[in-house]
């Protein structure tokens, strides 16, 4: 169980194509994971994920937790039965979340005390407690309590490196099921030296997987890249990589280049809810009134399911009337889109052509500062 | 053209299966239409319409007159195309729902001058511009443009069925489409020597089928099954009959007893917004605690996504966190709760048993008085 056999490296980059063994399937690397927050990839259902090629689902800890509780998911036969998600689950440890709740909650040594978005109910987390939450939930890929700190205050990043480190440590022995795969989080901001510290520490546990945590919180493109060339080269090539809450395609790119194996994030969902459709390049929003009459679909080159039926007019209708359906089909075309960028990738790698895959398609963004280029 | 064929009668009842002729296929009936006011039945694609077995789908004239506009529906190849749906459409003329606007609309012998419900900006519909909106958009079955009025005011519905039946004869001199059946619209509130006066009148115009209005408005469900008794050996029977807005399932079953072809309703698709689910005898709502820990599905009979993929729990777990998988699961198994009614009615129809299929099916509902029973 578990195992991560590299099938291709391309000779140009740190890309590389995977395949990690869990026990609800075999993930094909590098993948990107839908975020269904509260057991729902938000307007999707199941089918519509596996007909979109999509294969890890995330879902999220700290709402779980408050909602319908962790418990009564257990008592229901766990995470996968469910929300009728047959294939791999990857769970947060809810630190994230309850770290973003910054005015109503306290971090000591031991754990966090924070009150409920929902209701101001008090609750606390330790990793013991995140490690049993996440348990009760039995996603395939669990991972550790940890501090997600501001990445660009040096000194507050390697204090906390501390206690991200000893919660570390109490989640390895916290742990009793088999069949999750414990993903340890490096932390260390945007500083290679801490980012390192970080590395070398989770790596003498020996866990089955790596996470990068604390990135797209604020910095710049350009350090988030700089960051991922400093971890490379040190993180351990046998274990997958999995690069927290990044999503934006060009990220995505920039992260598979510098050997990163797994993805998740809200944007293509997210945005599809405030009527924006992701195309090579950007994205645009179909509120926007030049797309009125425009019989087109979003990309005439997609081979999705809205692209191949219905006109940036009619989107445009449903995302000015508020309808679901709006939802639905922006949401399928941004997910097709990750998913479909992932699979070109993995070919790209299998021909040995990652580097030129990734200059054309990053040839229709923004340069970032030369630090970070290739 | 809209040739209407029976092809079996039930011996001990009014009903009948037949095949409506349309420019976009033939239609089957009884026949149950979910309604896509705004050119979308609301949480579903057209691929998840077509998959339920829905073969008639409803659009409203008022919304879509006013948003995204007729003029432009047509401009993009009209309202079959726009929505991405090949099969038979229904428009309705705008009537209904501008007198709705009770307190903003002023009605006078030529048309109804009434303010948008969406910026309070004036128009007026007329039978001849309900026509011409209804032409653009395109539906294989439009409506004539009626009054509507209480149905238990003799003096007030008798009033207006000479206002009803001029606009009729007025639709149809202003329809020019070859391509679209005009159905005309018997009113007469409760009362079965209106409704009489009001059919004969219409049959005297020799339209292609012939619709039910003012039902489901306020009056008891005997006093509408009254109503449909006294219709049935009046109206044509090598026409198509569609009673109005209809779609509770013990008024569907009513209704096909008493010789109706056609239904609509927003009840499958607006209950589901509100949690709960069709079963026979009435509805569950989801929200309910008792289904807190429920792993059962809706119905352990029922063959849709729904109830063959996920528990009471987590339906109730969805429509407490307002997710809008909620709403697609629920209005899927809804939909399919009518359409799944009106396939078993044909086959009993077929068998020449509907009156044991209706005894059966309706001992499940709160019995309605004596007169109104068969």
């Amino acid at each position: 169980m578990f195992e991560f056999e590299i099938d291709a490296t391309d000779p140009n980059s740190g890309g590389r194509n995977g395949r990690f063994h869990t026990p609800h399937g075999i993930l094909q690397t590098p993948v990107f994971a839908p975020v269904g927050t509260q057991a729902t990839v938000k307007a999707l259902r199941p089918s519509d994920l596996h007909n979109l090629g999509a294969t890890l689902v995330l879902s999220n800890t700290y709402h779980l937790y408050l909602r319908p509780g962790d418990e009564l998911i257990r008592d229901l036969g766990g995470l996968h039965q469910f929300m009728g998600w047959n294939g791999p689950i990857l769970t947060d440890s809810g630190g994230f979340q309850v770290f973003s709740l910054s005015d109503t909650r306290k971090i000591d040594d031991d754990g966090v005390t924070f009150k409920s978005h929902l209701d101001g109910s008090k609750h606390r987390f330790t990793p013991e407690k995140s490690i049993a939450i996440q348990e009760n939930l039995g996603a395939d890929i669990i991972m550790a309590f940890d501090e997600c700190p501001p990445p660009t205050d040096y000194d507050y990043v390697q204090q906390s490196l501390i206690r991200t480190h000893t919660w570390a440590k109490r989640c390895v022995q916290a742990k009793t099921r088999e069949d999750q795969a414990l993903f340890g989080i490096v932390q260390g901001g945007i500083f290679p030296d801490l980012r390192e510290e970080s590395a070398r520490f989770l790596m003498d546990l020996d866990l089955p997987g790596y996470a990068i945590g604390g990135l797209a919180v604020g910095e710049s493109k350009a350090e988030m890249y700089k960051t991922l060339d400093a971890l490379n080269p040190i993180l351990p090539k046998n274990k997958p990589r999995y690069l927290m809450g990044v999503g934006a395609p060009e990220d995505v790119v920039n992260g598979v280049l510098r050997g990163v194996d797994i993805f998740d994030c809200v944007l293509p969902t997210r945005i599809a809810r405030n009527g924006a459709a992701l195309v090579k390049g950007g994205r645009i929003n179909l509120r926007n009134a030049k797309f009125q009459r425009d019989s087109a679909p979003i990309d005439k080159t997609c081979t999705c399911y809205t692209c191949t039926h219905f006109s940036r007019a009619y989107l445009r209708h449903l995302v000015k009337t508020n309808e679901i359906l709006g939802h639905i089909l922006l949401t399928t075309h941004n997910i097709h889109f990750l998913l479909e960028l992932v699979r070109q990738m993995r070919a790209a790698i299998d021909r040995g052509e990652l580097t030129a895959f990734a200059a054309d398609f990053l040839s229709h963004y923004p340069p970032v500062s030369p630090q970070a280029a290739l």
